[in-house]
């Protein structure tokens, strides 16, 4: 049977340039659109001021994210491959979908924010993918996404236009809504036959390495997305400083922690991948207001810690007591740290360093986001458990060679092999 | 016989030096050549506000052409080590080039534009690089550096100050230009000994993820690559919302065509890592014209499925009846894309959406492209044929050994083992 | 026994939390602070305009540092892992420590220049870390990292506050002293055992290519550095001018001279990862004065030279004769090149192209910078045997096993090679 993949790819583009026809208002206008503020010269319109910012973005949502998944052994082509693939999709539709919440029956004008939000939109549904990671097909990835990203944009509206809340990180509104969607979704696919395991599901240590790429670009332009879309001046530099500290001091305690719970003291490289980001989650929600650097590092400190005894602890018992296998444990990475970013942000207001917003709409905004994702999820799980778009089946999860061309391993190593006597041996320039 | 390698690049070196001391300016001067603008605060005098897209282009010359090379399981060392060699290369010969033919006499001033500009001469021989990759020794790359962007600078010339045509993003001038003259090159050299194909001509696992670094740092800078040069304001920001929509629109169609003529429809990584490009490359030239994102965005998906049929089928092709192997596949990466940019530019000029240019002028400027890179590749082809730098024998190809000190690959393997065993029962903190 | 590593880093976090609560100021203070500029408009107050070079410089530190190590075969996740974990202890602590220095009683305030000192002050032990990589436990890092950074900022305000030197891009202060601080400890901790080599201390591959992502990142973006504290306007563009041109030259000559001393002209890796970066390090202390781009090449061109020299005759000297094993070779990358800077800039004084400084306090700065860190690093190197944190014993040199958990490396090549066959011969979708 041919897979519906390409069919489905196809389909929705052509809707998508469509829906741009119609609902993107054309250039021309949208240039006059942009320039009230005029009297800033027009290098600094707000769009070249931007875009380093957006950029940092951008490489955190292909380098970063895409790159992070790559720790599994033979599912690397899958990892950075169906990461662009969704990414390239999400964009486009987060363009749309932000774009019809806000433009209020006007056409949709692309500025450096709507891309901003456009990569941010595409950003949940990475997320949740680290929960089903291996155990789904790129077709029902097409699906998942176009749904999540309809989910989030309202829960999003809901949480900034009618709560009024602050989250200028989206540790609510991102992380924890994109860590407990993915975690509803793996859920229902639950694949009983990988209760003890699987072979493929496990890192090598050149695959480890590659996960390091993606660790390190998050790490570093973390700072960015908790600030790109900030108010210009004090609020966007405050949110830069706080989650520069947030993440230094995260970096200590996940290290210390997994040495902690480790075997004999040791490190354990899926707490330094993802657990040293656990600060730039958590201090999301109250990274744009005057909190004092010291308290993002003590909001960072506790969330690396948080993470690592998530990873060592939670994420197995998803896994055996709630029937929930989580791939890259998106729950420790993204889902506490966000609920803590959303704690911590209800503790800002209340002590009123910001006075946007009130406790009260804070943890609504925390609870809409979760609620709408568990509810999200698992209707998503259903839809992508409808068999047009076949999973793989399990003996063939975490497999790069289900959907990819995939070049042979070992008798490559052979080749090498002979040829290294000879070029040892008979170096020629 | 000792290699003539080290001799030349200090040779060149050596001149380059002492042109630069001749030619271009002291940074005194430099000084009050660049203030006529100081109305503007110093801060935003140009220099430091196109800094930031300089640096996306850079990381894409030498992180995203280095890496894109490193597919071949033995050629990553010479793919990321030459490429960074001949860009060092590139971009001082560009700036003396590029300057001889603007300053009209005076000396050369650098400032930012230049930079930019000695940048993308580099990619036009990167790309040229690509399709004879493997197959040529670092000495003929230094000579094939030097000429190229002597011939590159003369055309984009007459492109942009005879014909006046537009073309912002360079899919005429750098990608078509580059893509044609390396075939040409490589036209020259064919070897048919290696017409059966050779065993190191293939990717392996590990070799493949790394040519995914390349792929994504240039999909994501590609806005700053085509806006860099753009008049600032809205024709830059057309430039990079037009790019990112092209690219993001480029990829679904990359991934549908790369499963269509998969076996079994699965996807093959060398479509991955060079047709989600392609999108970048084919809206080039009229990225900063005001043609409406859905516009981008069909170019963009033309672009994904021309650029995965040439691979499957022009390339092939182009091996067997025009005894023309290219390595890398530039045809279908820059090529084909190139001419689709140019082909759009001919019809956004004659659609009015740009009056700066005329259909006629700017079908002379991509014929002008095409043609100067042929006979310029097939002049330069014919000067590397002449037996002083010395090519690899066909049974090296495709092998770093032949230039490189390699560290030998199974040994270590073994040894790992022993290691391991050790290391798994008895570890120490 | 359990090692002290955790309790040590907690016990770090937890005091630098408290130095912060007591001596940063909070942030509604910092505002006033930041604002007597406040006729620019807030968009370009100098933070958000710094923001894309102080990015340049953190991947430079995390990834460009992190990876340029990851060449040794079995220590890849030591290199970039410990490499993250004193870049951010590094960070905390030099905000504080450079805070204390120049804020003079009144409360730190942390601004985009503060971010950048403090990434820069990691850089100084992260160059140190090179020289006793491998040979030392990430316990023993984090006292040196607080030692180092102490001795580092007493130096610099040393150099810029009572010699007036000029050194923007800190050929001196950073790589001089790093280097220097490194070999001092490295010939403390020498090990006997270790004279005649060991296994694990040799690239592999793929090693060798993840090692190319930190030497390309850090060579683009090392204009970046140069520049990030210089002057803005006309100083701040030629330290990005000059820088570039530098390296670029540094290229040329790093590549010709790896050949003329390889064996049979072979080109050496360890020289292109690091032999290629001395242009940057050389051009430091004068990058930001009007030294004609033509003299920034012939700087670059004899660091090139130099550092290759260096590699090949000079480390392997140490290691015999002095009893200094530098690991990563920083002598050659830092110190050598760190020392012609120091002369480059004594040269520009006294012929008077910069006249901010005298030649005697240049040679003051270069002379204080050395003679600190090697009587810094004996020191440092001395309270590093004291035997609390434990150093690896000889045979478990540069082998991450015995800090990390490590997936098994053959047995999973040997499962790899079973599944070959079975995904080869029959790929489901």
């Amino acid at each position: 049977m041919t897979s519906p993949f390409p069919f489905l790819a196809i389909i929705l583009e052509v809707a998508i340039i469509a829906l741009f026809g119609l609902f993107v208002g054309d250039e021309q206008d949208q240039n006059n659109y942009q320039q009230p503020n005029s009297t800033k010269s027009t290098a600094v319109d707000g769009f070249l001021e931007l875009y380093p910012l957006f950029q940092d973005v951008h490489v955190m949502i292909f380098v970063g994210f895409g790159f992070l998944m790559t720790f599994l052994k033979k599912y690397g082509f899958s990892s950075v491959g169906i990461n662009l693939l969704i990414a390239a999709l999400g964009l486009q539709w987060g363009t749309l979908v932000q774009g019809f919440l806000h433009s209020r029956g006007e056409k949709i004008h692309v500025g450096i924010k709507n891309m901003i939000n456009a990569d941010f939109s595409t950003a949940t549904v990475l997320i949740s993918f680290g929960a089903v990671l291996g155990k789904i097909s790129p077709c029902q990835m097409l699906i998942m996404t176009i749904i999540e990203i309809a989910v989030f944009a309202a829960n999003e509206h809901l949480v900034t236009e009618v709560f009024m809340a602050s989250d200028i990180g989206a540790s609510m509104t991102i992380h924890a809504f994109g860590a407990y969607f993915g975690l509803a979704v793996a859920g229902v696919l639950y694949r009983p036959g990988l209760r003890r395991g699987h072979d493929n599901n496990e890192s090598m240590y050149h695959s480890d390495l590659f996960a390091m790429i993606g660790t390190l670009f998050l790490w570093i332009f973390w700072p960015s997305f908790n600030s790109a879309l900030a108010e210009a001046g004090d609020k966007q530099h405050w949110a830069i400083v706080n989650t520069y500290f947030s993440l230094a001091a995260c970096v200590l305690t996940a290290y210390a922690f997994s040495s902690l719970v480790g075997h004999r003291g040791k490190l354990d490289m899926v707490h330094i991948q993802n657990a040293t980001l656990a600060g730039g989650v958590a201090v999301g929600t109250c990274a744009d207001m005057a909190i004092h650097p010291y308290i993002s590092m003590i909001i960072g400190s506790i969330a690396g810690m948080v993470s690592v005894l998530g990873f060592k602890f939670v994420t197995p018992l998803f896994a055996t007591k709630l029937r929930i296998h989580d791939t890259c444990g998106v729950h420790s990475l993204h889902g506490l740290p966000g609920v803590i970013g959303g704690l911590a942000g209800i503790g800002a207001v209340a002590l009123e360093v910001s006075n946007r917003s009130t406790p009260a709409m804070q943890a609504a905004a925390l609870g809409s986001s979760i609620g709408t994702a568990v509810v999200g999820g698992l209707i998503t799980g259903l839809i992508l458990k409808i068999p047009i778009c076949g999973q793989p089946p399990d003996e063939n999860c975490f497999d790069d060679s289900v959907f990819w061309e995939v070049p042979r391993w070992r008798e490559q190593d052979v080749r090498f092999h002979e040829h290294d006597g000879h070029n040892q041996l008979e170096p020629e320039f």
